[in-house]
């Protein structure tokens, strides 16, 4: 199998994303299978919500298992060396805005090929990197990260829109680099320095 | 841009939902993008499980930038005349009341429309009436209005088989106009005279 | 209409299930209409994410009324005779096993028949099986079942391994039978002797 670079930081963001699950679902004292459940859903929910809105059915994660195999890797890996993976939290971190970044990209992708409109490429992009997340909250009963944390979807929208610029500007591959740029960029700064959106 | 008397009344009904929706998230506090992202699942919530669950995918507002347009509209407006609008609470009941009557008849019509049992339909009209607002609900962390207040769904239901017998009885935009009128009125008596189902 | 021996315990599991919710939802003192939606979200929804994630829409309770009508006769019957149906807790028990077994197998056909991977299959399967009590406990505000009890989703893998391996071996009937035998007992023995998983 030849693996193209964006398939590979995909399997990297897939990697961050179940890893980040299994950890929440962890510290909540989920049994394995729960814990399984929850990453598995906050790797995939995000696809899942892209691919049932413009109906490219079955989802991805069914016609690949590439993406199950590796889930269920990431998540064996993280039980059995928890207290090892605990210590790499910056890494974890970096991975799951780099997944952010990658999976909104791959979502306004999928838009543009299905037709729709640019500012609606944006939105789905957001919902491909953001949703596995909320889901994970809510299964969690948690507030939804997206709701109350330092800048999170925004960091997709700028980079989305960074995207949808790029493309009328530079070659496919410069608008992707510079999108998961900005928005792992966006989304580390906003962590560092506590960048908030204004409540209104 | 021709607009029918339905499509109007739909773009009020979006208007109703998502100024509904921005007001909750206010009231919790959310961030600028908490607040869009709550007043735009409120609005589309109901038309876009309608669309997922009968196959019309793309679902809708990703084909129509109307809708999206009208929210962002609404939900920015909301924010910046935010002590105005608190005071027009009799009228956004009103929107919202029509808002439930007409996204019911249209979540019926596209049922038959697929070919599906009219009592099919008219759970379908009820779903696309009342889904944006169990969302809104649940990402929110409240109790579901669905579950708790006043009645709310059973109008819709009410409604949607007047339309179905109306159907049979009238032209189609009579048995739509009766529709939505005995939705608005039973939603409306139901708040104003506190009436609710039995408890079981 | 001839019903087939599967149909009949598709019938009676959705029966259970349909019950299970409309208890559920009592307990919390929902509304007349609360109940019946959470009874019809417990029996239907398993079923309906199937139909989504795989693109087999409109989802199969749209098309085929049994079910509506099953779930509806289901949930007045409990409602009127909710005294007596609680002194049947034994026999409900074993109809929702029974129902998760057959719910399971029906997933995993499904899946089979869309072409998709055995291990993806038996996914499926399990989500086929559980997803409504997960919906379920989530309208009602409780921490999702498959999360906090002994055993659950655990004995849908089971007998899906037990399915796939079956079907290798013997004919599709015994494979179907050993798979809803092997769901059953691993769930009753699992809340006899209070199997866990282990929290990690």
């Amino acid at each position: 199998m030849h693996l193209s670079y964006s398939a590979i930081i995909e399997i990297l963001g897939t990697i961050a994303f179940a890893i980040s699950g299994a950890f929440s679902a962890m510290q909540k004292r989920l049994d394995l299978f729960g814990v399984l459940v929850i990453a598995f859903i906050t790797a995939i929910g995000g696809g899942t919500l892209r691919d049932v809105l413009i109906g490219n059915t079955p989802v991805t994660w069914m016609r690949d298992v590439t993406t199950p195999s590796v889930i269920l890797a990431a998540t064996i890996i993280t039980i059995l060396f928890k207290r090892y993976v605990k210590n790499l939290k910056v890494t974890l971190f970096l991975f799951d805005a780099l997944g952010l970044g990658l999976f909104t990209v791959i979502g306004i992708q999928k838009g543009l090929a299905a037709g729709l409109n640019q500012g609606v490429c944006i939105a789905l992009g957001t919902i491909t990197g953001c949703f596995g997340g909320v889901l994970r909250d809510i299964l969690l009963n948690l507030k939804p990260v997206l709701f109350h944390k330092e800048i999170y979807a925004t960091a997709c929208i700028a980079g989305g829109i960074c995207y949808i610029i790029g493309l009328s500007l530079l070659q496919q591959q410069y608008a992707e680099t510079l999108s998961v740029i900005v928005i792992c960029a966006v989304r580390i700064l906003a962590v560092k320095y506590n960048w908030k959106l204004p409540v209104v």
